[in-house]
């Protein structure tokens, strides 16, 4: 029993030392007693050259469960890929469960591709090309061809002997449901394995299967079935094709590998970085998924600069209206961030729908109202002690009421617009949303205290 | 067979219809109708006193899988307990799994827990006070104490009529995995149901059961729960105590809620919210959550200010220097925030360590400095052809990368130096990271480009 509440040991170490050492029988021994996310692991720990011998000195069954626990990281996939040739290649991708060798063979070229799938069973290749056809992100494209399934015009115990078979024909190792499919292969019910398991051999599927499954098609976004497999506690999902076929199964270790994804998307959209690997080693594949942001906060700034130059004269004579830039700019930016963060997350789980746009905006309007006040009272003091003068504190205090209720309102409606153009309403979060209010910001704020202080003097 | 493609109907609008109406009778029958699912979707479209009305026409049963449903959705559930009595709250808590009765008891003041308490029957009793008393995110606080097992000393047939019976008398739905115990209730194994039903009966369950088990600790972390579970793709994770015994289960719709909760509070602190439920109708809560963000920018703000009348004289002078302010501290900002996302991601996902913290800062830094460079030329051309000075492009220039190469280098640092200290990473990313950046980046650039000018003229 592995009792896990220490850290995890640095098998990479001593990966390392052996290879470095040429002990390739003792490496090999090491690396058959790891597990597989141990393996995983230490390859992410290790340089490229490493990687490829650890591979090497797997036999081919530990090495599918290796590239399928590494799904997630594709820069070191990519690379061992390289590394390989077809006939390896061929051998890990006729070990790996369908759905995973699909995301596998995705990632290498197309010619290659067809000579791996030249060597494979026919049914296995048949299955692998129509997986390969689908979305990557759909659910197609995410679901393993080999699922459990029964007559329902069968009694349990003949379903029992039908299911060994089948599992012993494909190499299933895990299931939890079985479909229950008519003559025609429609899928029209389901049992858990429990109801089975408890079942007489003498009750017919008909009379213990659940009539209400919950299918999807094979072209469903990934992230929709993955909220309902979260809203319905799903452990498999069953896919269909346009004939209401069953044709394959979604597992939950796959959901849970897509709701990690979606958050990580809608993380990186809000933080402006891209979909960069952690341990993705490429400095400069990491600097230009970052640049578009930063070129988007720089053109954002030059306007800036431009609409400061407007009043230039009026800056020089009066330096102190600058002061106030930064903290306008910055609550602005803030006020408008929580929202808009707070509408993708409502709109991504399905809990805020695109109709309730102005009931939406009117409630962060007023949410952002309440902390603008507070924020202006304590601004008009602040801008007051700094300047020496009463009437910079009154005019600072009153572009960040006027800054604070626009920042709400784009913060609310920009996502939700987006969301009804069909585009991702996340898009609308971090850099975009705090560049656009910047700007918003400033021309406010510069055009209120320059005019109060112009008609005063 | 649902085919779950279409957006869902509302059903909110017919049940408030029928309760207008007073058709308490076709009310029942729709919401019978209805799944958990449905329900718990309508009820948060629902006006409070509209929800009470649902609850009650609902049987007990169906009104445990509503309020199990509602789980995340705290405020709703609250308001729901305040209208229901000591008796009516026992009978739900009664058809209820005991960890989800756990989460529901914990939003129920302690005198009225102690009633319900007291009207359970004695096991039930016992079960849930031992629940109660652990730290709700712990594994403890998620766990379920019936757990299906076997013992190790049986064959494979009397594991399955024990089986049988325990989930009987336990009224459990649905299970995966049984765990082996010895003669001490300690865990030594485990094997999968679809491992049981194809083992002859005569087969003995030490032979078939998996020895390799992961097991996790009452007191471990939920956050590091659910990474374990995604890490070995685990349905069920087994709970054990300080003897090493086994005492509850986790399941995965448990670890999905998890992951989703711990993605969230991340994603809260780089927008700056709190934890606040997107269909919370109270204002000033959400204003209270979101507030401290805002009074952190506004003190940034009024240090930046104060910092720019030191040069208040230089900036009547020169007010051309102010109109650069905008653009550094937003790029200084989103390199820092950045950095900081990437890094804060990779803690929490444990595939970056706080001992590489220096190895970690380099390559933020280099990455930054990449970007950092290439927005540097742009605006050194952007500054000199709104100032019409090529001295102040080279200054704003050179100021941006300095600003840079600290934000890079601030933002990878500040989360793994939190992580050593035990605290909370996400702190480090958002308002925190930015408002850092912002005061440090004006006080840069106006020294740089003040002095140089001083020296100029």
């Amino acid at each position: 029993m592995e009792y896990r509440d220490k850290k995890a040991p640095s098998y990479h170490k001593w990966i390392k030392r052996l290879i470095k050492d040429g002990k390739q029988e003792a490496l090999h021994e090491l690396l058959m007693d790891l597990d597989e996310v141990e393996i995983a692991n230490s390859l992410m720990q290790l340089k490229l050259k490493y990687q490829v011998d650890v591979i090497k000195a797997l036999d081919r069954e530990k090495t599918a469960d290796v590239m399928s626990q590494l799904q997630d990281h594709e820069p070191i996939i990519e690379s061992i890929i390289e590394k390989l040739n077809t006939e390896e290649l061929g051998d890990i991708v006729e070990e790996m469960d369908k759905d995973d060798a699909a995301d596998m063979m995705a990632l290498i070229d197309d010619e290659m591709v067809q000579e791996i799938l030249d060597e494979l069973p026919a049914e296995d290749r048949e299955e692998l090309q129509t997986l390969l056809h689908f979305d990557e992100e759909s659910a197609g494209g995410i679901m393993d061809p080999d699922v459990v399934h029964v007559l329902k015009d069968q009694n349990a115990g003949d379903a029992t002997k039908r299911i060994k078979e089948y599992i012993k024909a494909k190499e299933i190792d895990e299931f939890y449901v079985i479909y229950v499919v008519d003559e025609h292969e429609h899928l029209i019910g389901r049992i858990n394995l429990s109801q089975l398991f408890l079942a007489d051999d003498q009750e017919e599927i008909r009379n213990i299967m659940d009539p209400d499954v919950i299918a999807v098609s094979t072209d469903m976004d990934q992230e929709k079935v993955a909220s309902l497999a979260k809203e319905y506690d799903l452990v498999t999902i069953p896919v269909i094709d346009d004939h209401l076929r069953l044709v394959g199964r979604i597992t939950i270790d796959d959901i849970i590998d897509v709701m990690q994804e979606e958050f990580e998307e809608d993380l990186a959209h809000v933080a402006g970085t891209g979909d960069e690997d952690v341990l993705d080693t490429s400095l400069i594949k990491a600097s230009k998924q970052r640049l578009p942001w930063l070129l988007l906060g720089l053109v954002g700034g030059a306007m800036a600069a431009f609409v400061m130059r407007g009043y230039e004269s009026s800056l020089a004579r009066l330096p102190q209206v600058a002061y106030f830039i930064p903290v306008i700019a910055a609550l602005g930016g803030n006020i408008a961030i929580q929202s808009s963060s707070l509408v993708v997350r409502g709109l991504a789980t399905g809990e805020l729908h695109t109709k309730q746009l102005m009931f939406r905006a009117w409630k962060e309007i007023r949410i952002g109202m309440i902390n603008g006040i507070i924020c202006a009272i304590l601004l008009l003091f602040i801008a007051w002690w700094i300047t020496d003068k009463w009437l910079m504190g009154l005019t600072t205090a009153g572009a960040l009421l006027v800054v604070v209720f626009l920042a709400a309102f784009v913060g609310t409606v920009v996502p939700m617009l987006l969301k009804r153009m069909d585009m991702d309403p996340a898009l609308a979060t971090g850099p975009f949303i705090t560049t656009t209010n910047d700007i918003l910001g400033i021309v406010i704020y510069l055009a209120i205290t320059i005019s109060v202080y112009n008609t005063q003097m």
